[in-house]
């Protein structure tokens, strides 16, 4: 069994662009190709964690994969991380072990920032003055470094609670080639941006639905779990199209959750991207429209990001 | 994070008793302090598989554990086991990995071998004359080899169904120090045996109620999945004592699922070894009783396992 470290992992995909992998994998998903079965979960008291195992495969393919991630918001004290996150990854005609990815919850991230990339590919409006960003930490960091491809704006205005925390940002982010602003008021978000991302551990909503401005696309990823919130759920109510990584999972977790507990939208008008990418569904049909994704994360995201660095390290 | 081979976790184990062990974690499970999910199942079809995860903790414990183990019925024409599997030990206070067992299956081996032992220790009646082993598989090996400390007895009699692995089995194990005869007849077993064990894949009962005699003890070991069976039901319903390793998994898995599926045994007669093995229920109580333990696989045994295999190598 090959053991590969973060290390390696992070100098394999390095300027790699997996957008096509991940896409693939979402296609497969809302093609009913995978088997993914539900996620196993294992819940810590003293000190509080949580300890996540997603797996599956995509039918036909050579190899399944197990990831196991785990969050301990007492760790930072320790130390270290409160995220940390492994795969593996076996031959599916035999159960054999073929390589074991110690990447601490690196792949995660990077595979959640690709589906924000996709989301805003396919629904942002054609021209983006300027992008808005909620959140300081890794994904808010992530989902601009990712969106790179997908637009040609450099104009960033960035939403924290803490101005030691925004002005990191704004230097880290300058230093990617971004122009970026700083703000505690969303309004300075929905007034001034038409490709929104939050990324945030917000568990009530940051932005009202008569502050969107028509035009305009929000990526919520930051709620993936029952007690997260991001959006008021009137701005899903609101929008023209609304669009999940997985429907059954955004049913139970998520802004979606939210909105359809409400009775706000109904379950048949939510579309998965994976519809989109292949063409069953539309995506974004006129300049004006206000579109959301839903992004809560689904293994088969983890699937195919794991087959595309075994298979660059194997090369 | 340690990474320990089959090899090295062969050496690490060899000739220690780790019954104590296991017992303690029987212990922790009937008395409910033990925190494990249902497993998780991955099923395969071109060629055949099944993967199955196991995990969980004890409360109060250092660490918490993940098992990952293939069944693969193609792989011997292949030219490697069937079976397959690792378990991976993780830092219940942060989610750190700690150590990574690619014991290829073998503690499952042990640790079932091991709960046999259990069930003959608290069940078995107190002079043996001979063991009867239904089957000449790993675990028919196995559950002979972990019998020593249990029973003075050293004669055995086996059941299979191929001359040529009988034969084998007897040479392997007289070579353990048993005396060995060998025969395709289950009356040879019931007639001369008070202690079977069944390790066997059978669907099919390979013994009938009316075989047995007063005084005998059964382990049934080999029906783990609701597909397999090795027992009249009606031995169950025969027997002075029914004990499950789990009393919700025999319930749906297992010879005690076929007896009160069809009526034969109440759920309430059925004791746990833990509850046995912490003088909360009686085992045996006369020489004379019939009983019969269904073993099923519980993940705290993989827990304790784990636990104890690290130990011993951390030291």
């Amino acid at each position: 069994m090959e053991i590969l470290s973060r290390a390696e992992i992070i100098k394999a995909i390095d300027a790699k662009d997996l957008t096509g992998v991940i896409e693939e994998g979402f296609r497969a998903y809302s093609n009913g190709m995978s088997v993914i079965p539900p996620v196993g979960e294992l819940l810590f008291e003293k000190p509080p964690g949580e300890v996540h195992i997603k797996y599956g495969y995509i039918a036909g393919d050579r190899h399944y994969v197990i990831k196991i991630a785990s969050g301990f918001a007492g760790n930072p004290s320790l130390g270290f991380p409160s995220g940390n996150g492994m795969m593996l990854l076996f031959d599916s005609r035999t159960g054999m072990p073929e390589c074991l990815l110690l990447d601490e919850g690196y792949l995660t991230d990077v595979r959640t920032a690709l589906a924000g990339a996709i989301a805003a590919k396919y629904l942002a409006p054609p021209a983006v003055q300027r992008i808005g960003i909620l959140g300081t930490g890794v994904q808010a960091r992530m989902q601009l470094q990712y969106l790179k491809p997908v637009t040609e704006c450099r104009r960033v205005i960035v939403l924290g609670r803490s101005t030691q925390k925004l002005e990191q940002y704004r230097q880290d982010m300058e230093w990617e080639g971004y122009s970026v602003a700083t703000t505690t008021d969303a309004h300075d978000i929905t007034e001034t941006c038409s490709l929104i991302v939050t990324a945030t551990s917000a568990s009530l909503p940051l932005m009202q639905a008569d502050w969107i401005k028509p035009g305009t696309h929000i990526t919520a990823m930051g709620s993936d779990t029952a007690g997260k919130q991001e959006l008021d759920p009137m701005i899903l109510a609101r929008a023209n199209l609304v669009v999940a990584d997985s429907k059954p999972q955004c049913m139970v977790r998520g802004e979606i959750s939210h909105a359809v507990r409400r009775g706000l939208i109904g379950e048949t008008s939510v579309v998965e991207l994976g519809e989109i990418i292949s063409g069953k569904a539309a995506g974004r049909t006129s300049a004006s429209q206000i579109t959301v994704a839903d992004l809560t994360g689904v293994a088969v995201q983890d699937i195919q990001i794991a087959k595309a660095v075994y298979s660059l390290c194997s090369t």
